[in-house]
This record gives C-alpha cells, structure tokens and sequence, in this order.
C-alpha cells in the first residue's frame, strides 16, 4: 500500500529488496546532519532513568524551551511529537463551525480533523497575491486541483485576502503550516497576523520553521501572548535528526493547554526525548552548522534539478523542495527505488498535486548528487 | 501539588530534600530486578536508527506480540504506554449510554472518561460475594466511601452480580482492571465472563497480569477473538521496568482497533522502544527471575506489614500492596519522605480509601526492610 507519509522506509525497502538501512532517503524532511553528538550523549546518560515515570508536569523540559522562546513554561506543552500535539488542536478546531484549511496539506491534518469531525473548508493555494476572496473555498472539491494554482516559480499568498471585507465566517478556525508543506513556501508574519484578528482559532504547524536562521524565520511565537486564539505547534525531531523518539510541543494560551492536558494521558513523552531535547536546545554549534549548511546546499540542488529535462523545482524556504514533473513522479519513485534504492516522496497523497509532483529532502552535497544523477539517467 | 500517580519522583525529592535518584520509590509499582539487559542492549543497538521514522505500520512489534499471544498482528495496537490507549478505549465507552465504573479506580480512568463526557456509574467493591445488584450503583457518589467495603482479608467480587436478573443496562460499558489496583484483587477469568454477555463494551487493563506465572494468570486474552466487545489493555513498562520509555498495547478486534488508528497519530511508539520490546518478549530468563522473586518476597513483605501495630496489608496478587493504617497515610508519606527519603504511595486520590489506606510496590528484600524498618520507628 502506498504510504501516506514520507519516511516510511519499510515499504520502500519491500519494493527495492533490501534493507531499510541500504535506502537513502529523500522522502522524509530530515536533518542530514544530525543527531547531534549533544542529543547521542543525552540519551545514553539518561537510560539508567528509565525504570522511573517521567515528570508528568515535565518541568524542566518546560523551563528549557521556555527560555528559548523567552516565555513562562504554562505557556509550553509537550507531546509525542508534533502529531500528538495536533490531534488536540484537531479537537478544538472541531468544536468550531468550520475549519479552513490551507491545501495542499500535510496528510495529518485529516487524520486530526477528521478524528474530531471537523467541518474542513479548503483554501487551495493561489499563485499571485490577493486573488482569491474568503468563503469561496467553499466550492473547492478535495482531488479536483486546478494546475494553474501550483505554478512554479511564482509568488503564493495564502488564499484568503486579509485585506477583504469579507471577514472569515464567525467562530471558525484556520489551519495552516509555515514554511507550508509541501511547497516550501514561507508566509511573512505580517501576512498571517490579519487572521489573527477573524478567526476564532488559528493554528499554524512550525514543524520547519526553525530551519530558517533566526535573522529570516517568521515565527508567531512573539505574538501568542497577545492571541488567546492562536496555537503554534512545533517539532524537534526534523532539525535535530530524531523522528524515531519523537518530540515535538505546543505554544498557546496556558488555559487551552490545560485542557489538553486534562484530556491526553499523564506520560505522553519518554525520558529519553526529555533529555535529549534539554541538551540540544544548548547546542549552538550544531544549529550554526544546520543554518550555514542548507541555503547554499538548497540553491545549488534546486540549480541541478531545474536543469534536468522535464523538471521545474519550486523555491522552498525549508530543507525540501517540490518538483513538478512532465513524468509521473510514482513512476520516478519505483524507478529510483529499485535502481538507486533511493526513496522520494510522490505526492499522491496531495490530491491537488497528484502524480505531476514529487517532494526530495535536501540532504549532504554528496547524497544530493547522487539523486541528481540518478534522475539525469532516468529522465533522458 | 499532592500527585494522584505514584512515581512523582520531582515532588517527593522537593519534599525530602534530595535529588530524585536518592529517593527510595515505593509508590510506583515498577519491577526492581529491571530493567532486564536485554532491553538495555537492544536501546542501545536502536539509538542509531533515531533518524528515521518509526514504521507507522510497526509490523515487526506487532508481529512479535501476536506471537506471544497466538493471535494475528491486526489484533494488536501498540501505544504510547497503556496510558495512550486507555484514551481511545475512554472515546469508545463515552460512546455508550454509561460506563459501569469498579471503584476505587486508578485516577487515569477518570481522566479518559472524563476527556471524552462519559457518563460514569462507580461500582465500588464489596466484601463477600454477590452481594450487590447492578444498577444500584447508580446511586454512588465519588468520595463517599463505606469504610466497611474495603475491610482487609476479605474477599472481593465485581460488585455487579453476573447470576443476577438484572441484566446490564442497554448500551452500556464496564471499565476495571485485573488485578485490581489498589487492592491487588485478582479476578478468575470465569468470574469476568458473564459480563462479557451483558455489557456492550467490556474494557479489562490488565497492567499487572504479566507479573502473574503463565500457570496463575487469569487474563482475558484467550477469549478475545469471541469477543468483538472486549478490549484489554496491556503494559510492558511495568514488569520490564521501563516505565520512562512508555509502551503498551491493546487488544482487540481489528475493527475497533483501525478505528483508533484513524484517529491517533501515525507514530505513537517510539523507535527505542519497540527495540526493546522486541528483545524482552524473548528474554524468558528475566520473566522467569520475576516469577520466581515475587511471591516469596511479596508473602514475607505483607507479613512483616502485619505485624506492625496500626497497620493491615490486604492480601494482594500482583506487585504492590494495599495496607490500612490507623494512622493518616499522608502523614506516614510525609515523615517517611522526610526522615528515610522513601515514597509510598498515599491513597488520597482514590476517595474511596482516602488517607486510611497506602500503597506499597513490593522491592527487593533489602529495600522491602529498610521500609519496614523505618515504619516500626515512626509507629511505634
């Protein structure tokens, strides 16, 4: 069965007939650099801790990403990752009227909302600014894209015009990631701090967000204290390199978080990612190097892959990059597989993207000629 | 803040005035002779994998289990500790008209009913046998508990009469677990059974069953395939020790179970932990150790509590006692804490037994003295 995820290295490993370890993997949006010696140490010291509960108030971690973000620790919540996180502001945002969602999206969003039995109005992208009014993504039909919104190379607004006097419906909420998956595209903080104002929940997915140096992220973090109705969620297992212990938190209003808590289970994250993250948040180094390494790494991969027949790479804020493509991408993918054992991510899953595009991780220089390579010899 | 789980190691070290480590846990019923090697070695082997994503299908943990189990894989769900999936199971019940609740209940219980609006029904436990009709529940009010219920050295019985007229109401759940927590009260499979006729949904955590010899143990396990209403929850942390990692499963049809897939996130296990779980289902040496230490040292530990003046062990089956004292058990947490840096389990948030009842894990012989050491010298 197709996955619906990227990552998912057991069935790719079925198809190219090896082991999972002999994939190189492009479909999942990781780190190439990590984990960082810093979250290794951590973890080894910590697995004499492991025949005590975790903290269920998770104090220091708390104290520890509060001091990043320059918040009080109420203002934090953890989970076992991000997901976990979602599936509670997946509830809230199902108590609401309607939900607008900015699609495409990352495959999760449906899980949660549906979960809850949110009523989901898509907002598909549109290239260029202020082109689309609020409440027409009423009509949109999930599966029915229009080619003409995915364009490469051109400007994407979020599909609803701040500036409209059509306010967003009353006691609706608006879900959306930043940089947005599967684009790349990054929203400036002013762009999205009119929803703020009209809708009733705003919840915006940061999984990528600190891929950006601290000069160019635009992060809402700064306004939450001011927006009872906005909840950021953020993962800590893309940048440093750890999907398998999964971690990731929530930024919003204390209230809203202890009703969270009040609901989810009492030890929702594992000693071991406790420690890891305390170390890593302290780990300069290794998010200097991340912040040098990826804008030249990403440039010179878009570069190649434009150069290839048939290819059109979209500019991409993140550590991944969408491709369009004249071949079907699923085709690509078996290719890739079984001669290169090299996984990307089709984009099946996004039906407005469907088999025109696929999504490829920017990894080490090394690895991404070898995907360069491997898609020259494929495609002429 | 008075903690409502055992373990609370941050709060109890805030108490006595030492860091956690140096704090002796009676409170949380965790195996002493772990964590077993073999799951040490096998964290250690996976911590290189952390870059990928767990399988979300997690086949290979799922295999293994069912094979424990001589079941299919589809009829296993592994979660984030039992904890995660009491969550779904409380969505389920909350379903129903009511949940007959067996009380007094682990405080987690209350959280997934309440999380989801489930009407509850306490049944609380009675003394002797077949002594109560179902129904009469109803009238029950958390924290007005009968002294006379939770006489020590009785026996108990679900206090709803299977061989009753009065059948279950229509649509309607039952959630307990076996053995019982606090009291250790083991129920016979035969004794479960007539429930699983009458109710619509039968939920059984079965958190300690594993500390019971394979020849003693009574879990509903063998009956599940003839039982679409039956749903038991299982933990490894417990008798493996790893309570800090956080995994357990839930049994179930697999209708039930890929409605909680739909729901839940799509990497609930993290990658370590199905590591080791996957070595410790085979470390047959380990479970054997544990069979064997327990019932002699758990006999001799509630023994010694016997013989202390103020204080009645209740016989139990699993790895914890529940003991009556005459004195307030808060008081008796506060000056052990403070004078011996020993945790026990105080009782306040079971109304039911409130401060005349605490809960003791069973430990090794040396630290089951220095316990009863210290509770001669503060009681008498």
């Amino acid at each position: 069965m197709q996955p619906v995820h990227g990552g998912n290295l057991a069935w790719a490993a079925a198809i190219a007939g090896c082991d999972s370890e002999a994939i190189l993997d492009f479909s999942a949006s990781i780190n190439p650099l990590g984990p960082p010696q810093s979250a290794i140490a951590a973890i080894q010291s910590a697995i004499s801790q492991l025949s005590s509960y975790p903290d269920p108030n998770y104090s220091e971690l708390r104290t520890a990403l509060a001091q990043v973000h320059q918040l009080s620790p109420e203002w934090i919540l953890p989970g076992n990752g991000s997901a976990d996180l979602l599936t509670w502001a997946g509830w809230d945002l199902s108590e609401l009227a309607a939900t607008y969602l900015v699609t495409p999206a990352f495959g999760d969003y449906w899980r949660a909302l549906k979960a809850f039995g949110a009523k989901v109005v898509e907002c598909p992208l549109r290239a260029g600014v202020g082109s689309r009014e609020l409440g027409a993504g009423d009509k949109g039909t999930r599966g029915q894209g229009d080619k003409g919104d995915m364009e490469a190379g051109e400007q994407f607004t979020i599909p609803l015009n701040p500036h409209s006097s059509l306010l967003a419906p009353p006691n609706s909420g608006l879900l959306l990631n930043n940089p947005h998956n599967p684009t790349g595209w990054l929203w400036r903080r002013e762009e999205i701090l009119p929803y703020l104002e009209q809708f009733a929940l705003v919840v915006v997915d940061e999984a990528f967000m600190d891929f950006l140096p601290p000069a160019a992220e635009q992060s809402l973090i700064p306004l939450v204290q001011k927006y009872p109705n906005l909840v950021i969620l953020r993962s800590l297992t893309k940048f440093y390199s750890l999907p398998g212990l999964r971690l990731g938190y929530a930024i919003a209003h204390p209230e809203r978080l202890n009703c969270w808590l009040a609901r989810r289970d009492p030890w929702a994250v594992n000693t071991l990612a406790v420690a890891a993250v305390i170390a890593v948040l302290q780990d300069s180094q290794f998010q200097q190097q991340t912040w040098a390494w990826l804008p030249p790494t990403r440039s010179r991969l878009e570069q190649e892959l434009s150069q290839i027949p048939g290819l059109q790479p979209l500019p991409g804020a993140a550590n991944f990059l969408l491709v369009e493509s004249e071949r079907p991408s699923s085709k690509l993918q078996q290719q890739l597989l079984k001669h290169e054992r090299i996984l990307i991510r089709d984009c099946l899953s996004f039906p407005e993207l469907g088999d025109r595009y696929f999504r490829v991780a920017v990894r080490s220089t090394t690895e991404n000629e070898r995907l360069i390579k491997a898609l020259w010899q494929i495609t002429t």
